[in-house]
């Protein structure tokens, strides 16, 4: 019997790629389509909280295979119910292209027509419209993430406005236009981002290129602190004969929730970890996912799942609170969908072991604490020492932090820390701040060639 | 597709188990035969390298399922030429019954004879006498661990009697009596043995008790220090969906070279480590295997990955310069056996792949060592500090125990230290002396309850 573990196909079978790299094709193809700029969705306050074009540029760089556009209101009712395509391939968030009633007036188009989406004022993309139709936008919000009547095994909370993610789906516009993206101008992302992105097919030939047949995946919205690099380094021990070859650290970019760090700090604080040999570079790689995280926890474990099985990776870890904000899910209710199942989810098994499911492999860990009697960053599954421990509590870090503490080195490597800084003499604070949103959704992370159309 | 891993069957299909637990019926069996005392086997200066008695035990208790006795020529010549038994189930070692001609001219027996085995003066087991061959005990020695001219994969030394698991082989008297062995006489552990004794039969069932599916084992021969520690706790985040729920240290107790640790500083440092609660004792048991260790690097290891299979262990793990001694072998010559396989040895494939293989699982990891930088203990896999890096040396440790000096806690626990200072008290020096063999050879493990036969 041999146990070696092959990379896993795309999830749905091939990889969607929407990217239309010739200028002169993605001209021809936007030719006269009534054209569109996209914007931010915002709040109830006007502070910006998405940005379809992460979406866009998720879904046509395949990073959401097998998803190819914005969702049918056939596939968004499924979704909802049964986290489930109309292929039967398991989805966990409604992808939705929406338009205000002002805009889709001015527009005047109807099923079969094309638009032309522009973004920081060029040309980005098309969408073929199949279908217009409405949504109830807190009805969408609510659905998609569940209530503690109707998934009482991890919905501990009615989810309500200090939620981002709930937030982002209850700002939408109520007009969708349902159809495929294809990118026609091709961005280019913008430093610190550019040295990060690899698109999955990228993703997978440079894990060639590295020889790692085994790689474990570590999401991240962190400047990691060595809580952090713990659960990376001691997850990745699991593989098949072998430790994983390799560590994929994929970085969450796009709006995130006041606190959280600044995008820029995160991607260069993972790579601080590498340069600074805690993690051999030859063994740790540091890439993005354009994304305005939802905080789903079990949901946003799927979709981190779909994405780095798409990148290539073997295995994903999964701690505590996985992706989750606030105490509206059980903080181990990621671990609970890839180990059990969420049967009012749709998922009576893990979502490896249901049809049209995953092919990533779940490493599910506890927690990582300093311990003074072992003397070192210790495993709750392994310290007995429950009166010694220290737990690393991010808000007290982040306290630490605000005040301008340098924290010791049990907490932050030097070589991280000095980024946070970095970024912090850039942006005035440590943390994202309402300023620090509004900034980055007029820049984004991308620049767009002039096109002329 | 189901990721979990489930217990193995045992090496060859079943447990053997060939012991009388009834001493009437016990009495019955060895009435009236023919009785000899088992006396250890000597090397040249008469200290003690083995006793076979210590093989009679794992074999009847089903340590080394599938084998069920001492050797024929036909089997023997088999196991020399491609690690395999007659019943085509792979194995390393000649297990075999020697007996000197004296006694063999004593006792008059030939095939189809049954003998009766004493042990501390007392009736212990039988021995049905199927075959009787003699055999050159300097080429079956050298024949068992191979030569760098048959062996160029992994055999970078020829052997000689430095090395004292070709030693044992070599002091082996001329004649074998080839048969199934059967205890009628059950021993009773002597203390601290006693606590640790888990045959297979009774460990899986201690895994049920505990609710370990999945099981790492570690093979020991020494006092863990805290590379030891790091080595097991960190090999055991390998699993299935999560980290292994249980770590098996199986301590091999036997004869040992002088400068080894004495046995019962061994089982109980590695105690310690979960009473000091470093690894916590639901996650953690000590075991013993009462065997004279060869040496034998990978086909060490291969034994290792029988009885720990045997035992109901899913993984094992393997470090640098697994069951050696000197440089006999290619330091990862264990990981190459189970990672591609040996073809001279027999295995063109990994052991786990070939025909009547094993089914346990490696868990093949480089080295740990102290990195000031780190502030830990770092594994070689992910620290790039190669100039800050200090190597755990086991003579180092040794000469530094040997001088009195307190090890300082990065390399021993303390609780794990006083172990090795309360057995040094004990017996005047903290490690093996010829003095110790002679002892231990003359109590063993066990007592022997009375019986008139």
């Amino acid at each position: 019997m041999s146990f070696r573990i092959e990379r896993p196909e795309p999830h749905g079978g091939r990889l969607i790629e929407r990217v239309v790299t010739d200028p002169a094709r993605g001209k021809k193809m936007a030719k006269g389509c009534p054209a569109l700029d996209i914007k931010p969705t915002l709040d109830e306050n006007g502070v910006p909280v998405r940005n379809v074009y992460r979406e866009i540029m998720s879904v046509c760089y395949g990073f959401f295979s097998p998803v190819e556009g914005s969702m049918k209101e056939a596939e968004l009712a499924r979704v909802l119910k049964e986290r489930r395509l109309l292929n039967d391939w398991i989805f966990p968030y409604p992808i939705l292209f929406d338009v205000s009633e002002e805009d889709h007036k001015k527009l005047g188009v109807t099923a079969g027509d094309r638009i032309l989406l522009r973004l920081k004022g060029e040309p980005f993309a098309i969408l073929d419209i199949e279908e217009i139709y409405r949504i109830d936008p807190l009805e969408v919000a609510t659905k998609t993430f569940g209530t503690p009547e109707d998934n009482p095994e991890v919905v501990k909370e009615a989810f309500n406005k200090k939620h981002p993610g709930w937030v982002i789906y209850k700002s939408m516009h109520p007009v969708i236009y349902a159809g495929k993206f294809t990118i026609i101008n091709e961005p280019k992302l913008r430093p610190p981002f550019d040295r990060f992105w690899f698109p999955p097919r990228k993703c997978r030939e440079e894990f060639d290129r590295r020889g790692w047949r085994t790689v474990i995946a570590h999401q991240t919205r962190n400047v990691p602190h060595v809580g952090h690099e713990f659960l990376m380094k001691n997850a990745a021990y699991t593989g098949d004969s072998e430790p994983c070859h390799g560590i994929l650290v994929n970085a969450i970019i796009g709006v995130k929730r006041k606190g959280d760090y600044p995008d820029e700090a995160i991607v260069e604080g993972h790579e601080a970890v590498n340069l600074g040999g805690y993690i051999k570079p030859e063994r740790h790689m540091v890439s993005i996912l354009l994304w305005d995280m939802r905080y789903g926890n079990p949901l946003e474990s799927m979709l981190h799942g779909i994405v780095r099985q798409n990148m290539g990776c073997t295995h994903h870890m999964f701690g505590r609170d996985h992706a989750a904000v606030g105490e509206y899910y059980d903080m181990w209710a990621t671990q609970i969908l890839w180990g059990k199942g969420i049967p009012s989810f749709g998922f009576p098994k893990p979502i490896t072991e249901v049809p049209y499911g995953l092919k990533i492999r779940p490493q599910n860990m506890l927690e990582f604490w300093y311990c003074p009697k072992c003397g070192e960053i210790a495993y709750s599954g392994n310290c007995n020492h429950s009166k010694e421990k220290q737990k690393f509590s991010g808000s007290f870090i982040r306290g630490m932090v605000s005040e301008g503490v340098f924290p010791p080195p049990v907490i932050f490597r030097p070589e991280v820390y000095k980024v946070a800084v970095k970024w912090w003499k850039v942006f005035g604070y440590p943390f994202v701040t309402p300023k620090y949103l509004i900034a980055r959704e007029k820049e984004l992370e991308v620049d767009l060639p002039h096109m002329d159309v």
